[in-house]
């Protein structure tokens, strides 16, 4: 919409044609992040990205709550003799850890090293054990939000991994398996509710085989969504983690019957920074941001189409307009600035993602109406001006679900089964996700696993939680007897 | 209130007697914070100061953000060669800090030390100066929440300090000197509309002598607040850094007259576990905590008065109200636990610091009426059961005014003009705050800050800020002409 002579401000490529030159540019036009501060893979949050971060961590913390979890804040330093408590779980995280050995002037050195937690269940735990003591202490469950720090080697992507990322992490204890088991589908639950239906970013749930668990974990459920390269990212998991912590930690409690008994233990991370770079990766167009109604920092943007002779008139009309939608509750204001013209600011607040545009200029005030667009559908109305109000508040009642079905829509489409490895194989080529049978998620499944990673690229997901699915005869792969149904998909 | 036999649970020593004794007792059977974490220095935040604490940042922020600061979220860790570029800054923070050196299994090791940020100035101004460019750019006003880590060696206290806190750091660039004092005049009116009145705490607001500033500041201005014991505890100050630190960031803007400039910053940070642990140390007496209405974690407990014929009856009754309170926005409950003793639960919710409690018994029910009791004045009412709604709400509105009258009246009554070294000696080993002439802010004041120091324990915490004080004549220390009143105290 730029108009003549206007600078290029809009994003050059299209997401179809190239997904990470697309992301890239969106960050950078939209003012999401910085990547210039200077520490390999780590990055500034820029404003407009922490004003709806923010308000996805106070929704998901009141969610957590309402379950009855209880917040805490644990140190950020974990001693490193607390890793070496559980040998899977050191085996796992060590390679990722930042250590701090040394204060002040470096004259004083640490006589062990203190790990940047990388997740908390080697500080948590050890307190777990100190502040249950009895089965009346049962259940427990608390949550932290906070960051965590993981050295890894892979590619950053700002928001979707970094060395450091913004979480919440919650870690609860049960005096038996089935309230454990119970928990991961109140997890399961609680990430639809969020993710699903507050975020619109539609997940699926898979149970992950024996080699790409959780280390420490005696089950992984973890929830992929899917993007428009056909690639998944891995949003939050739960891990059922049985008493493999409990007992080198010593979680334990004095049971009704007098007896010691290890609780079972369960946590779940949803990573809000992530999922934030999920949601605006699945949601955004070649025009810009698109945000959940309810996420965008400013959600009404009233622009006046200015000429010198109706100028105070139109701006008169403006502000009562924002006068009326703020006092409703809505986050709105209007563009007066005299040195960009409609069309540009058209341009900057699509590709802010602001749900609602509505432009007024001195027709629709003689008029009495004003024009109403809406960011994710390009549908643009005139509306009376009496009937302003009511034309907002059904958009914002309808706005997130309808982000939500589009999307749904877009991972039924990219579903494919396949019966054989070269069906498989076109699949995948095609940015697709893959169903299909597969011998065993135990670990004599992991050679087959790893010839499809070889071959394509994928990776086996695990098995669809919550759903009868389709049976298949034959492993994908060998050929074997298909003891599974799994889903197959590269991921970032 | 405990009954015959029952383990005593209260805190066992007088604030008044003994403020330290009484606030470590305060911390753990309020359960505040644990102290068993294995770092040294570091704690765990319990979920009952947690949720307090968390409300404080959520309105702290709102404010920042009314008063046109936009969030940013940086990284954690900053390089070394950052920190040289300000010389009393990494002079004055080095000593503190902790040193990221390697990372994963001790085979990566950086090429230069990563900080764990102790305060963010030199993280954030490298990128200030990317982001400012034009005057356009200015003001230029961010703020940021998270953690930040001080190997200090003073003694830590829970809340009140630690080697880790959890603050609001806000950094805000000017295009000249007029607006950034301006700013430090509006940082002092959040303060008190924060500190003051929605904590209840009075603060009184001191320039800091030149020997007591922050490192690299050009003019420090801190709030200062009295506890029971006399002793003042540093909260909030504001900074103004002038050009200390855009030259050698090279925070610069090409002015409308195309000329480039530097930038003149300031600084604010409040730290919100530290204000948490001044205002539950002011307001909480021997029976406990008490806190602001609006802070307390649950704000309404009704306690039902139980006999096996009338249970039913005065149950429901209770949850009639609960009901009632809790469809008007009141975080309430009922304690129904029938373990406990009416008397034990009463001790338990003073405790722990809730506002208001309901009793209501089978008496009550048949007269149609409940016990109405609040905690900061143990005021005791019968109230008739229509007009419950309208007495909490009464109580809410006056609640946390009432707690800050309190405390402002101890303020002043501690509060002791001295003209002589002898007054001021018996003064301040009398727990009071003194008034007094000084003769010089100026480095050459520092000897005879550093007399008072050597003798008495007390600090000069500078002159007072936004109010007319009282001349004296000579300086209490060597008797020169003096050209300050100044405030001393002893501080945490």
């Amino acid at each position: 919409m730029a108009g003549k002579g206007v600078k290029k401000k809009g994003i050059t490529v299209s997401k179809d044609d190239d997904f990470s030159g697309w992301y890239s540019e969106l960050v950078q036009k939209a003012e999401l992040a910085d990547l210039r501060y200077n520490i390999k893979g780590f990055v500034c949050y820029m404003p407009w990205a922490v004003m709806s971060i923010k308000k996805m961590f106070a929704a998901y913390e009141k969610k957590l709550e309402s379950y009855g979890h209880l917040p805490l804040i644990m140190p950020s330093l974990i001693p490193e003799s607390n890793f070496h408590l559980e040998a899977k779980h050191v085996e796992g995280f060590t390679p990722e850890v930042f250590w701090v050995t040394e204060a002040g002037d470096g004259k004083k050195k640490f006589e062990e090293r203190l790990a940047l937690r990388p997740t908390s269940e080697t500080a948590l735990y050890k307190m777990f054990s100190l502040w249950i003591q009895s089965y009346n202490d049962l259940p427990f469950k608390r949550y932290q939000s906070g960051s965590v720090w993981r050295y890894e080697s892979k590619m950053t992507r700002p928001f979707f991994r970094g060395r450091e990322f913004h979480w919440i992490e919650a870690h609860n204890v049960f005096a038996t398996l089935a309230e454990a088991e119970a928990q991961i589908i109140e997890d399961m639950k609680i990430t639809h509710e969020m993710i699903g239906d507050e975020f619109a970013v539609p997940i699926i749930f898979f149970e992950r085989p024996k080699w790409d668990m959780f280390p420490g974990a005696v089950k992984t459920h973890a929830a992929d969504a899917l993007t428009a390269s056909g690639k998944v990212i891995q949003l939050p998991s739960t891990h059922l983690l049985g008493t493999n912590f409990s007992k080198p930690f010593d979680v334990s409690f004095v049971d009704k019957d007098g007896k010691k008994k290890y609780g079972y233990i369960t946590c779940y991370g949803p990573a809000i920074s992530r999922i934030y770079g999920a949601m605006i990766a699945i949601h955004g167009d070649d025009t810009g941001l698109v945000l959940p109604f309810e996420l965008a920092p400013l959600q009404v943007v009233i622009v006046p189409i200015l000429f010198d002779k109706t100028k105070d008139m139109v701006l008169s009309e403006c502000e009562r307009i924002e006068k009326m939608l703020s006092g409703s509750g809505y986050s709105v204001k209007v563009d007066a600035r005299d040195d960009k013209s409609p069309g540009e600011k058209f341009s900057e607040w699509e590709m802010k993602g602001v749900p609602v545009r509505i432009e007024v200029g001195p027709k629709d005030v003689e008029k009495g109406q004003a024009v109403i667009v809406t960011r994710h559908d390009s549908n643009k109305e005139f509306v009376k001006k009496d009937d302003i109000e009511k034309t907002v508040l059904d958009i914002s009642k309808k706005f997130t679900g309808q982000l939500k079905e589009k999307q749904a829509k877009n991972f039924d489409g990219r579903l494919i089964d396949c019966e054989t490895f070269s069906e498989l194989e076109k699949a995948v080529a095609d940015n697709n996700m893959v169903r299909c049978g597969f011998c065993s998620m135990e670990l004599p499944g992991e050679a087959c696993a790893d010839a499809i990673k070889d071959k394509t690229g994928a990776e086996v997901r695990g098995k669809r939680v919550g759903k009868e699915d389709k049976k298949f005869a034959k492993c994908v792969v060998c050929g074997k007897p298909a003891k599974e149904t799994v889903y197959v998909a590269k991921s970032y």
